[in-house]
């Protein structure tokens, strides 16, 4: 049913289960493994469309549960679809809501139907099933849809870990059954907590049922970096070589760096704008805090060899934007914390042709290691 | 003293005192009639220089008192001046914290030799002589820096706006005489009130002292625009016809056509970009409240002729960010504003050049009265 889509791995790593590959979609193609910079409510805070194709992002994230709320998905469609309203022509991915079930657990009632619960706009009561959620997406009309997943709290017992991804599959094969875009691709999402046979029997399950892409979701809800690489490591293989992988959420750049080398292709995360809007900026030597005093009279960039516009800026300059609470302080640092990103993965992408990644992420975390005193302060705070 | 300066009457209107001018700077030429955004503390709020820059605006206007007291003049001229620290290029005028002595009448004291105050930022005691307003300015090296004043509330006691005139006269006097760089050009500020005696004696005093640049100072603090509209059409006449004419904080678009039609050539307000961050828009029908819930689906942009990054968008979506309080509403809405300003300066230039500002006047007025719903709301709200 599905068309104008294709995923094709045109180079394998030599050390590590990496691989560099080009996905295809309606409205472009993108070189993964890719970083998708999220906008939550139809726009990526505090950029405009130009500011975030400059940025070199190829394709973005937007959360249906949002857009459903408001403006609503019928809004949406009636202003040109997400791509029209938003005014990006490149390729979208849309979530589905499953997320928000997690992170509204305390104020949602679950049912193997839908899921119900208030909206935090007007108190209204939201039900989204699996039927819905598709069909939201189908108005919104990304590229790319998500299924309906059950995402639990972590850690959870092993009873309500497998309840949920039990019923992650039921919801997936529903989600499948009631899509009808042929433009528009369908991804399934393997839960199973921290637990190898969950997660392996849950990818099974979901393979069988052929999807043009499979998430791996239910993680960066609080477990250590270290939990959710093991889960890579006995997921990823279950996922078959010729579709696109990715690892809904996440993360850090570290966190990047090792699903790429486990074989995840697709990333989205807000924390480079987040980040940026509270004066935290990514650099090739780690994080820097533009808030400190030490950056008062700093004459060069937060970064020499960054392109971007704030970068143009000197540190001294960036520091006095947030003294001074001026929005231009988190629109540049987000811009720039964007393009590190961005920079970072075409980067990547390179190491892999040259079957070197393994080396070039030793260098990467040996510059953020190197001499920024602002490191052992973050690693406390992220 | 001086050097890279020039002022030269390129056309004069047929039936109005409206004269199309360059004035020529170290930093570039300034097609005047002329309107400069407000950067007031080295940011024009929300939008980056580049966008700046897309709007078409020539000149900015920079805070000495704001840029003082953070990150301190020195702070800028260690950063590059307050060109290389704003990352702009084109020439830039500051005032000399002559308003700000009128801002904080409550919490200032006044003598002949200085205005002390106690910072909004952490309360310290600040001390601005006419000779610390050329200090300062000079460190921070805009092209044209301005005298410091004495403005007082209006309406006042006519021995109150007197004796402030007449201390206006000698601090110009003083700053001349302080100002040391061959670059800055320092315009003087006629001040009198709603006095015509006043306002034409400190006229002659301050041209009898041949300034390079006239402002006119001490109005739009209250007083009713026909008020501010008479003082203009018995001082301007009595200004140099070879020297810039500038009209400071001003104003609403009828106030700058108003100005120019009395000879004015440089005007500055925060009200674009203030307005844009409130929600709303100036268009050619007149002001559009953007979160009017009647935008809810409106396919068409702000303003069909207008080329700015805003009216890429459907009024719709610009409606959804004002709802979803997403910063790219207020940058967005900065952009389209100042692009109406630039425009309509424009505009007017090419209206002086055909002698037909009479007529081009009468026609943007009729636009703005004809059929646009927002407006009898906001003549009581602006």
């Amino acid at each position: 049913m599905m068309s104008g889509f294709s995923f094709e791995v045109l180079a394998q790593d030599a050390g590590t289960a990496a691989r560099r590959g080009e996905f295809r979609t309606p409205h472009g193609n993108v070189s993964t493994p890719a970083f998708m910079p999220v906008g939550t409510q139809g726009s990526v805070k505090g950029v405009t469309p130009a500011q975030l194709a400059a940025t070199r992002a190829q394709m973005i994230l937007g959360n249906t549960y949002h857009l459903a709320l408001r403006p609503g998905a019928e809004v949406v469609r009636n202003l040109g679809g997400l791509h029209g309203f938003m005014d990006w022509d490149g390729p979208i991915l849309t979530d589905s809501g499953g997320f928000q079930i997690f992170s509204l657990r305390d104020r949602m009632s679950l049912t193997e139907e839908a899921a119900t619960f208030r909206s935090h706009i007007d108190g209204s009561l939201v039900t989204i099933s699996p039927e819905e959620a598709v069909r939201l997406q189908e108005a919104l009309g990304s590229d790319v849809a998500m299924v309906l997943d059950h995402v639990v709290q972590l850690p959870n017992t092993q009873e309500k870990i497998r309840e949920a991804m039990e019923r992650s599959i039921r919801w997936a094969r529903r989600c499948q059954h009631a899509a009808t875009r042929d433009d528009q691709a369908l991804f399934a999402i393997v839960q199973g907590g921290l637990d190898r046979d969950l997660r392996q029997f849950c990818a099974a399950e979901l393979v069988a049922l052929d999807f043009p892409g499979y998430a791996i979701g239910g993680l960066s809800v609080g477990e250590p970096p270290e939990a959710m690489y093991e889960v890579l490591d006995y997921t990823v293989p279950e996922l078959p070589e010729a579709a696109p992988r990715y690892l809904m959420g996440v993360g850090r750049p570290l966190d990047l760096l090792e699903g790429i080398r486990r074989g995840v292709d697709l990333f989205d995360c807000v924390m480079p704008t987040r980040n940026g809007r509270n004066g935290m900026a990514f650099t090739t030597r780690g994080p820097v805090r533009v808030r400190n005093a030490k950056h008062r009279e700093e004459t060069r960039p937060l970064d020499e060899t960054c392109p971007c516009e704030a970068c143009r800026h000197s540190l001294g300059y960036l520091r006095h934007l947030f003294q001074a609470e001026e929005m231009l302080g988190p629109t540049l640092l987000s811009i720039h914390n964007l393009t590190y990103y961005q920079r970072l993965l075409a980067e990547t992408r390179a190491a892999i042709e040259a079957g070197q990644l393994t080396a070039f992420i030793e260098q990467i975390v040996a510059g953020w290691e190197a001499g920024n005193d602002d490191r052992q302060q973050d690693s406390l705070q992220e």
